[in-house]
């Protein structure tokens, strides 16, 4: 993790690549270290799918090492959807794979004047780039299966789907399993279409000759790891319902706690939650040979993921994460579980973000375009994206791309991104996070639901507007830092409430690195990160205007608790006063 | 002029409407009437399309006076185009009909709950408001045929056509000519949308039994209209080019100084243009029995319209403006004058911008939707639109949908406003106003054609930086000035070359209301409304980031000059130091 690649898909001649040492990103490891290429390197007002903007692969700083919940990948760009800086952030193999391979970094720049697309091999001697205009408008599944047999059984692939390909803004980066499966998307924000603006259909990983990373302590570093890894087992969330439910588990307790944004963000609960909800999904998983639990990730211990099978007991789609299940199911008032699951399929397969493509859908039935509820008509829709049909085209803009073009005033989203599925007026804490995250409307950004639903971390009021601003100042500090780490956001549910848990992992870093950190100075690197990345969007042109909710959470009260937002623009405005 | 109408859409029981005094908004007019009015009662951050916008219509200082020229409509709203503040302008018989009915504006405010859609008929003896769903997606053109028979026979007609009920970014409100023809559009930003946001299809105005309003000193009044008259008959542009050729006559002029975009701003000469040209389709008009001159409004003397009959002598359209010419024609390659008629016909009764719809059209050519120069296709495209098909509602949002969608980085924009028939690379005066505008990309807020290109008002080389912002800076402050007195911003032209002129427009205003303005006093007025306007859209997360072109008008030469747009980021900036 000394080095950094540099592929320039500008280049004459065609795209070439180079090792740089690390210079002023040395120490900086996943949302740290693509935050701080991206706010250096890229002209904040650029057009996110021209030459100028880059796009960026990066391993956390315990990336490639034996630490539990190590394995998630930072992949920073501009987004073409907020505007903004992003940091999307996915498990699957590829940021062990990228550490192991000894890149701290890899960063592509430029892009092929000719809309050619190039396939893109990394190991241990190097580097090798083709065409692979072949491959174009291959979804991820056909794609993979296609390549898997020409490369190592445990080569892992980074790629794009047609979505990306068509440059929609809803359009992920796909990582592959353990089982070469392309489940594991960067997604929020239009990573996909700013990997096809480049040109890169796809990257194939093969770490075969390589190491794990050795700490410079190796006793303490597994010492402070089966602390870890101890906490992360004996706290209910991540030891018990993550594992059993996945985290699908919050549809029930979100809809018991009024706020699952039902029906686009009309209602806080939805009738048909029992039939979509996490234990029963589980059981069908079971039920049809698929499996309630799976782990991402080399590394992790969790296993939130799953195998959900088809009727006929083939392998469909991963177990769907909480905030598909969302998307698909409460937003639009669909209650099929095979019919979300699909969507799910369908996602990975067009290269697509659940959460964006399920909140436009929403907004299209709002628009009168197909009913809520209506689950045929929604997969058709996805099929409309996936063929980059006119309305596909409206669609795969995310939700304000619908709202706009359909003259929707109700669109559920900041700084151009959808909100997942919390509603901001009955989770308060997560409005805040919305409304000022550098990201856009984004749960992961400052996950406010562990102290206002889950009693993690302490207990605030979901309803209303007192103590939220702390909660997600706190929270996105805390994010920043551990999205710098490489781990798994999990983690956080017991380091929040277990400080020998968040005590070993500031050992294991320091065992890693040989450092003395303490934890003033995870904080001082998250709100390093934060600063970074708001002064990025403010030369890109944000003000406070852009850190609120659209008016109608103000106004319109949710059901059943019928509250509206509460926190005042004043107190939104001093989430970043530290 | 003592009185303002507000017509609440949203009220109980149905539209209400109600008669304000002027209050705060005494002796504004035009422009400074609407943006006084948006900005003091409109959120800065609402939904544009949402309850909180409101339109308002507003004749200039001298509306409904004998003055020559003063027939100019302001009509302001937060725009769903560019999210700041806009005021769109048009000519024909609604400015001076509302002054004579006694109304410095009328403001529609609110929305109706259930979309319904209403008709407004006002008259010296007040309102009468009624539901109107049976004219639900007419076009103008049959919308005024059908109604014209029920009104006095010299009514006027405000109305919005299908695209405007769709709530199309690029819809327009058409206002009704001598000839009670819906040729006269407050076009850009998307007027219609707000319009029909509102639930208002059409509103019916009939001065009967009013009178001119009277100047306080009537024989100052009328000694100044004379000098002011002769001022503009016999400067060049005003007495000769713009009535032989209409504004068409810079299809040539443009050409030849290679600043006519061509092939979405790739070139800055287009080979078709003789056959597209103000000469030829003059000639045309009058071969076939139409006329290449024609007054929009009541006390025009300018006369720059025409008529465009078809080719069996029948009415098509009034004459295409040069915006129009080159939205349709060069900007997209096409050199068929009748296509180009065609759909200056279609804008006006679908109810389109014709600058930001064409625009549209090349950007989605340079898609690869349809083939450059491909005229019947283009055709076809705005018949989608009116239609409103998925790819209608991708073009009804202007140039800068149809980029997103398609993944198109070539966009001319600005705040997401299409930029007109100037290339700010060959005309850089005018890419200073394009970039600093309060109303997004707009030729007419600063127009340095003058400076630049005509030699009107002094001459600055339109090929390099020099001298360009302070040239904007003073049209942008006259513009606003102008368009707050309801003039054709087209009395310009005599006033930066003719001390004279420009003194007896004081003198006119100053006997109208018995006021003693100065030179100073109309440079501090314009001064006022810019600063308003700019108030509003930094409140609505405007940055001078916002006020940039793209960056590839910094990059990419345009031939045949090779040159780039010169004016440095740190410039523009001072745009608006005074």
């Amino acid at each position: 993790m000394d080095k950094i690649l540099r592929i320039d898909m500008g280049a004459k001649g065609g795209p070439k690549a180079r090792v740089d040492t690390l210079g002023d990103y040395a120490g900086l490891g996943g949302r740290a270290m693509t935050s701080a290429i991206i706010a250096k390197e890229v002209p904040p007002t650029c057009h996110p799918l021209g030459p100028d903007n880059k796009i960026v692969f990066a391993p956390g700083l315990l990336g490639g090492t034996s630490a539990s919940m190590s394995g998630r990948i930072s992949v920073g760009y501009k987004s073409p959807l907020t505007g903004g800086i992003k940091e999307a952030n996915a498990g699957g193999q590829a940021a062990q794979v990228i550490a192991r391979l000894g890149y701290a970094a890899i960063v592509f720049e430029g892009q092929p004047g000719d809309g050619k697309l190039f396939q893109i091999f990394i190991d241990k001697d190097g580097f090798n780039i083709q065409p692979a205009d072949e491959l174009r408008m291959l979804g991820n599944y056909d794609l993979i299966e296609k390549l898997k047999g020409q490369y190592n059984k445990k080569a892992t692939f980074i790629s794009i789907g047609p979505a990306g390909e068509m440059k929609m803004h809803v359009s992920s980066v796909a990582c592959t399993d353990r089982e070469q499966r392309p489940t594991r998307h960067a997604a929020r924000g239009g990573s996909g279409a700013v990997m096809g603006s480049k040109g890169v259909k796809v990257i194939i990983l093969d770490d075969t000759g390589t190491k794990r990373i050795a700490p410079k302590d190796v006793e303490a570093f597994k010492a402070a790891n089966r602390i870890f890894s101890d906490g992360m087992k004996k706290h209910p969330v991540t030891g018990e319902g993550l594992r059993a439910y996945g985290t699908n588990v919050l549809t029930n307790v979100l809809n018991e706690a009024g706020g699952y944004p039902t029906r686009n963000f009309q209602r806080g609960r939805f009738e048909g939650k029992d039939k979509i909800s996490g234990e029963t999904i589980a059981a069908l998983e079971v039920e049809r040979g698929g499996s309630d639990e799976h782990s991402c990730h080399t590394g992790c211990i969790i296993k939130c993921s799953g195998i959900y099978n088809d009727k006929d007991g083939n392998y469909l789609t991963k177990q769907p994460e909480y905030e598909t299940v969302w998307a698909h199911g409460g937003h639009c008032e669909i209650d099929d579980p095979d019919a979300i699951a699909m969507m799910d399929r369908l996602d990975d397969d067009y290269g697509l973000d659940t959460i964006e493509m399920g909140a436009a859908i929403g907004v299209a039935m709002e628009a009168g375009i197909i009913e809520f509820g209506d689950a045929e008509g929604a997969i058709n829709l996805l099929h409309e994206v996936g063929k980059g049909t006119p309305l596909g085209r409206i669609l795969g803009g995310g939700a304000a791309s619908v709202g706009k073009a359909y003259g929707v005033v109700r669109i559920p989203v900041v700084k151009g991104q959808s909100m997942p599925a919390y509603d901001p007026r009955a989770v308060q804490g997560n409005g805040v996070t919305y409304a000022t995250s550098t990201m856009g409307a984004d749960h992961t950004a400052g996950y406010a639901v562990t102290a206002n639903i889950l009693a993690v971390g302490g207990k605030v009021d979901p309803l209303g507007p007192a103590g939220q601003v702390e909660l997600s100042r706190n929270l996105q500090i805390a994010t920043a830092a551990i999205d710098s780490t490489g781990m798994c956001l999990f983690i956080a549910f017991p380091l929040l409430d277990q400080p020998e848990t968040f005590q070993a992992l500031i050992d294991i870093i320091n065992s890693l690195h040989g450092l003395s950190l303490t934890a003033d100075d995870v904080t001082a690197l998250g709100k390093s990160v934060l600063t970074t990345e708001r002064n990025f969007n403010i030369a890109a042109g944000f003000t406070s205007a852009h850190d609120r909710l659209p008016d109608y959470f103000k106004t319109e009260p949710l059901p059943p608790h019928n509250v509206v937002f509460g926190v005042t623009d004043k107190e939104l405005d001093t989430v970043f006063n530290w």
